[in-house]
C-alpha cells in the first residue's frame, strides 16, 4: 500500500494549518494517502482564543493547546508539514497545481481547502493609521498590555462578548459598541457578560472614525451621543465585526461560492470541482464551530479517498511528462 | 435567562447517551437549554471499541475514555442525565411527549435523535442457540476469556480488521472470514492485518451454519470448502458485519428514513419534522465516525437552539392544561 507517487507529486494536498486542516491530515495519513500541509501560521485563527470550552472531550484548554493537540495528532503520521503560504493553484491535466511563496512547486491529485478566515476591518477613518497603536483584531494578543485602561469592543458576536470578557480582566473598564439592538452571544457568554461590573453594552451605535494624537488612539466617534456625547474616549479598540472567508483561490479553480464569499460544500465536503473539497470557516456552514469544522475536514478527507481511488488521473508534469495512474 | 419551564417540560429531549449525544447536552447546556439526556447504556457503543486513534485531539484513547471524557464534559452544565432507555415518543399539541421505560413521562420542544445502531445478526443456524458460549459481538468483552484458542471474525469492514487485531492479541490463531473479494479496512488498519502473523483472511466464503456440542461452539460450516474441507473448527466466532439503525421512535413521529433505515437529516442535522433533529450512527451520514457524529452533534444542537427561539410552542399538558410559550 505504499505510494508510488513521484518526488513532488501528491495524492491529497491540504491548504491551511488551523485545525481543521491538521484533522485532514490526520486522517489523510491513516489513509496512507501521500499528503502535504500548506500552512503559513501553524495553528490558524484558533490561536488567538483564550479559552475554549465547546470542543466535546476538552473541558477548558486554550485555543493554541486545542491546535496543537491536533497538530501533533496529525504528526502521529507520515504527512508533510510545511509552514508556507500556498500562492497560486491551478488544474493541471486533471490533477492541481500548487505553487507555494517560495517558489516551490508541487501537483496533487485532490486539494482540500480548510483556509478559514481573515478578520474583517471597520472600514474607517483612522483604522489603518491607529492600527497596533490602539486598534487591535485579538484582544488575547493585544489586550494585556492595556491593563487599567478604557477600553472598547466593536462588535455583537460571541466572539465580540467574549473578546470583553477577556479583556475584563486586563482593562478598568470594558464598552461593547454594537450597532444593533442585541448582541448575540452564545447564553452562556451573554450572562456573563450581564454579571460582568466591569463591561457595559452600548447598542444600536456606531463607530464613524477614530481619532488620536501623538500617535496613539485618543477616542472614537460615534454615530449616536453617549450620555450627552458622540467623543468616546478609550485607550484602545478591539474590532470583532467578523470574518471575510479565504477562499479566492478556490475561486480561481471555479469553485462556487456563496453572496458572503464562502465555499459551498455538500454534506460530504465535496464542492462542484472534482477532486477539490473544503472544510471549516472557509465553507457555507451556518454555525460554524471548531468541532463542525473538524468534523467536515473529516467528510473531505473521506470524499478525497473515493475520489483518488475511483478516478483515473493524470498529472502533466513538468516538462510535459505524465503521470498515469488508474486505481479505478 | 433562566428557563421558566414548569417540571417536567424541557426545551430539547436528548435520546442516546453515546459520544454523540453527550456532545449535544454539553452544547445545550451552553444554550442555557432545559435539557434532558436518556441513554440506557451510558457511553454507547464506542464503549466497546479497544483503541480510538482518531477522534481529532486525542492520540489514543479507549473508547471507554474517549466516551467518559465527553460525558464528563457535558455534566460540566447544567443537564439532566437518566439512565433510562425511551419507551415511546408521540407529538403532542406542537411539542412532543416522551416515556421512559419505567413509566415516567416527559415534555420537550425539541428532539435529537443520537440513537445509534444495534449489532447485525447472521442470522445462521446456531446463532441464537451458542451465543454467549462461542457466539460474541464485541472483542473486547469476549475476547480475553479465549487465550491460545483458534478464533474466526465474519466480516471485512474496519471494524471487522480491529477486532480481529484485537483478538489476535489473546488467541493463537485469528481468522476473518468474509464473502466479498477483499476486505475493505482503513488502510492503515489493512497494513496491520497483513503484517500480522496470526491473522489469516478468507475471502469470497461464507459461514452457513454455526455447530457445537456439550453446549458450546464446535465449527463453523462454510459454503465453500476450506482447505478441502467445509467444516471449520473454531473455540469463537465474533460476527462483525455491521449495524442497524435504532430508528423505529423516530420513524413513529414521521420521520423520513432511507432504504437503509436511516434517518436522513441535511447539513444542519434537521429532519423533516420540525423539532425532531438526528446525529450519529443513526443518520444517512456515508462515512460515520466518532468525530462526525459529534459535529453533526452540535449542528443539531443549534438548529434546535433556532428552532425553539422563532416558533411558538404549545405543549398539551397532563389534564390539558397548555404551556405557552413564545420567544419569537
Amino acid at each position: 500500500m505504499e505510494s508510488k507517487l513521484p518526488d513532488g507529486i501528491y495524492d491529497i494536498a491540504i491548504v491551511g494549518g488551523g485545525v481543521v486542516g491538521f484533522a485532514a491530515a490526520m486522517y489523510a495519513g491513516r489513509f496512507n494517502l501521500k499528503t502535504i500541509l500548506f500552512g503559513d501560521s501553524l495553528g490558524g485563527t484558533i490561536i488567538l482564543t483564550d479559552v475554549v470550552e465547546n470542543y466535546p472531550g476538552f473541558k477548558r484548554v486554550t485555543g493554541l493547546e486545542l491546535a496543537k493537540a491536533l497538530e501533533e495528532h496529525a504528526r502521529e503520521y507520515d504527512v508533510e508539514i510545511k509552514e508556507e503560504k500556498v500562492a497560486k493553484v491551478e488544474g493541471s491535466g486533471n490533477c492541481y497545481r500548487l505553487w507555494d511563496e517560495s517558489g516551490g512547486s508541487y501537483y496533487s491529485k485532490a486539494i482540500i481547502f480548510a483556509t478559514g478566515t481573515k478578520v474583517r476591518k471597520l472600514g474607517v477613518p483612522g483604522e489603518e493609521e491607529y492600527a497596533n497603536r490602539g486598534v487591535h483584531y485579538c484582544a488575547l494578543c493585544d489586550g494585556p498590555i492595556y491593563k487599567d485602561k478604557a477600553l472598547a469592543v466593536v462588535g455583537g458576536s460571541d466572539s465580540a462578548a467574549k473578546e470583553a470578557l477577556l479583556l475584563s480582566q486586563f482593562g478598568r473598564k470594558v464598552y461593547i459598541i454594537y450597532r444593533g439592538e442585541n448582541i448575540r452571544p452564545e447564553p452562556i457568554n451573554g450572562e456573563r457578560v450581564a454579571r460582568n461590573p466591569k463591561i457595559e453594552v452600548i447598542t444600536q451605535t456606531n463607530v464613524k472614525e477614530i481619532k488620536g494624537k501623538d500617535g496613539k488612539i485618543a477616542h472614537l466617534v460615534l454615530d449616536k451621543p453617549y450620555k450627552g456625547n458622540n467623543i468616546f474616549p478609550v485607550d484602545a479598540v478591539f474590532i470583532e465585526i467578523g470574518h471575510l472567508p479565504l477562499s479566492d483561490l478556490a475561486k480561481g479553480l471555479g469553485v462556487k461560492l456563496n453572496g458572503k464569499g464562502e465555499i459551498i460544500i455538500d454534506r460530504e465536503s465535496k464542492t462542484n470541482i472534482p477532486g477539490i473539497f473544503a472544510a471549516g470557516d472557509v465553507v457555507d456552514t451556518k454555525f460554524k464551530q471548531a468541532i463542525t469544522g473538524v468534523g467536515e475536514a473529516v467528510s473531505a478527507c473521506y470524499s478525497a479517498y473515493q475520489y483518488i481511488n475511483t478516478t483515473e488521473l493524470v498529472c502533466l508534469v513538468g516538462d510535459g511528462a505524465q503521470n498515469r495512474n488508474s486505481k479505478a
